[in-house]
C-alpha cells in the first residue's frame, strides 16, 4: 500500500523517530509535522496536548497516511488512548516499544526513564512498564533543561555532561541497569549517557524500538509499501520553516527538503 | 480612573514588569495575561507573535483595562507598532524605556543588548537606540537558554554562571559600560550579570523602566487611579495555572492568587 505514514511531534524531536522508520523501512513514504508554534509540549497540560494532537492528526489525514506515529512522548502518553477511538487507521505512539524493551533488558529488575516534565508527570513509562511486569521497579526523572541544549547546539558540552550527571544522580546511586531515553530529543545525547551511566547500564533507545514496532505492525496488516522506487519523505511545520529545515538536515541529511507551513489552529 | 492596567507576557518573565508596576503605582489594579499554553514566543516568527498578540489584546479589552502593557520583549518587538493602529487605549511594550536609558547611560558610546533569539534576531533594541542616537555602537548577543535555566530555578547556580559568562564574552571583549537585561526573565539574573560584568558596566532593567514610563504616562493622560482602596490583580494564563501560580508567588509574593484559564484561541 503506497500511501505515506504519518508522524507528528511537537518540534525536531520526533526527526529521530522518523529516522529510525526511513532506515529501517527503505520502500516507505512519509509526512512529517513538527509543531514548531507550540512547541514545547513537554511543560504542557494533558487538555492542551490532546486538543493539538487531535488537529494534527486532522491535518495527517488530509494527506491519506495509512498509519500514524506520535512520535512525541508527551502526546504519546496524554493523546494515544483518546486517538485511537476516534480515527479508523492504525496509530501508535512512542512509549509502548521501549518499555517493553527496557522490561526485557533489565536483570535486576530496575529501570530508569528519563524525559520531560510532562511525560515524567504523566506516569506513563512506569504505568506501562508494570502491566508487561508488576514487579519491576522504575525510578522516573524529569530533564527539562536538556532539549533547549540539544537545541542549543551543545551536544557535546561541558555544561550538558554536569546537567545530565545531575539529572541521573540519584539513578545511578540505586543501581539500575536499563534507562530509558524517554523524549525524542535524547537519541542525539546517546554518547553522553552512555559515558555518564557507565557500561553496565542498557540504554533504551524508544526511536529505534518503535520503527521495529511499526514495521512488525506494517507486515501484520499488509500495509507495507512496493519497492516501486516512487518513495517521498514530506515535511510540515507550523512556524519557522527554514530554521526547522536547518536543524533537520543535520538530524537526517539528504532527507529533508523545504517545509511547509500549516495554519494548525485551523484543523 | 479606577479601571486595571492590562498586563501580557508569554509566560510568567512578564511578572518582573508587573512586579515593578504594582510597586511604583500601589493604587492601580491590574490584569495579567501569561500565554503558558504558547510559550515561549522567542523562538517563534514576527508573523506567529502578532496573531497571538492580538488576541491577548482582545481578551484584556474584555476585562475594561484602560491601557496596557506589554511586559514580553518579542512581542514588544514584533507587535506594538500594529497594536498600536487597531486599539484606541494607550500601550507600550518595554522596548522603548530600556533603550533611552542605556543610551542616557553610555559614556564610552557603546551599549550590550542580551535577550531571545526572537528579540535579537528583530534588530528592536539596536533600532531604537539609534533613533535616540545614531552614534551609539550596539551589539547584541541572543541567549537562549537563560529562559529555561531561571524557570528549572537554576538562578544562582555555576551551570548559569557559566552559561551567562559564554553569552557575555564578546561583549566583554567589546568594552561596553552599559547593559540592557532585554528579556522580562532576565533580572532574576541581575546579581549574575552584575558580577560576571563587574563594575564598570551599568545593568539596565527595562522592567523597572517601564514602570516609570507608564507612570509618566498615565499622569500625563489624567488616567491614575484614586487612592480608595479597592486595588486588584488578577491573574490569567492559557495553560498549566497551578504551576504558574507557583512560580509567580516567589516573584510577586503576598500578590498572587489562583490564576483563571482562558481559551486565547478562541479570541
Amino acid at each position: 500500500m503506497n500511501l505515506p505514514i504519518g508522524i507528528f511531534d511537537s518540534g525536531v524531536g520526533g526527526l529521530t523517530v522518523a529516522k529510525e522508520i526511513v532506515s529501517q523501512m527503505p520502500n516507505e513514504s512519509t509526512v512529517y509535522f513538527g509543531d514548531t508554534a507550540r512547541v514545547p509540549y513537554g511543560s504542557k497540560s494533558r487538555d492542551t496536548i490532546i486538543k493539538y494532537s487531535g488537529q494534527i492528526v486532522k491535518f495527517l489525514q488530509t494527506k491519506n497516511v495509512k498509519a500514524i506515529v506520535i512520535a512525541c512522548n508527551t502526546a504519546s502518553a496524554f493523546a494515544l488512548d483518546i486517538l485511537k477511538t476516534e480515527i479508523d487507521i492504525p496509530i501508535m505512539g512512542v512509549i509502548h516499544a521501549g518499555a517493553i524493551t527496557a522490561a526485557k533488558t533489565t536483570k535486576v529488575g530496575r529501570i530508569g526513564v528519563v524525559g520531560t516534565s510532562g511525560t515524567i508527570s504523566s506516569g506513563i513509562y512506569e504505568k506501562t512498564i508494570h502491566q508487561i511486569n508488576n514487579e519491576l521497579e522504575v525510578i522516573q526523572k524529569a530533564c527539562p533543561l536538556l532539549v533547549p541544549l540539544v537545541e542549543e547546539g551543545l551536544i557535546n558540552d561541558r555544561v550538558t555532561d554536569e546537567i545530565i550527571s545531575r539529572y541521573v544522580s540519584e539513578l545511578k546511586s540505586r543501581h539500575i541497569d536499563s534507562l530509558v531515553l524517554g523524549c525524542t530529543h535524547y537519541p542525539l545525547l546517546y554518547k553522553t549517557f552512555g559515558r555518564i551511566m557507565g557500561e553496565e547500564v542498557s540504554l533504551v533507545n524508544p526511536a529505534y524500538e518503535t520503527a521495529k514496532e511499526l514495521k512488525s505492525l506494517l507486515e501484520r496488516e499488509n500495509l507495507c509499501a512496493a519497492d516501486d522506487g516512487k518513495v517521498f519523505h514530506d515535511f510540515y511545520v507550523s512556524d519557522m520553516a527554514e530554521r526547522f529545515s536547518d536543524l533537520a538536515s543535520s538530524i537526517m541529511p539528504g532527507i529533508v527538503k523545504k517545509a511547509g507551513i500549516v495554519n494548525i489552529e485551523e484543523f
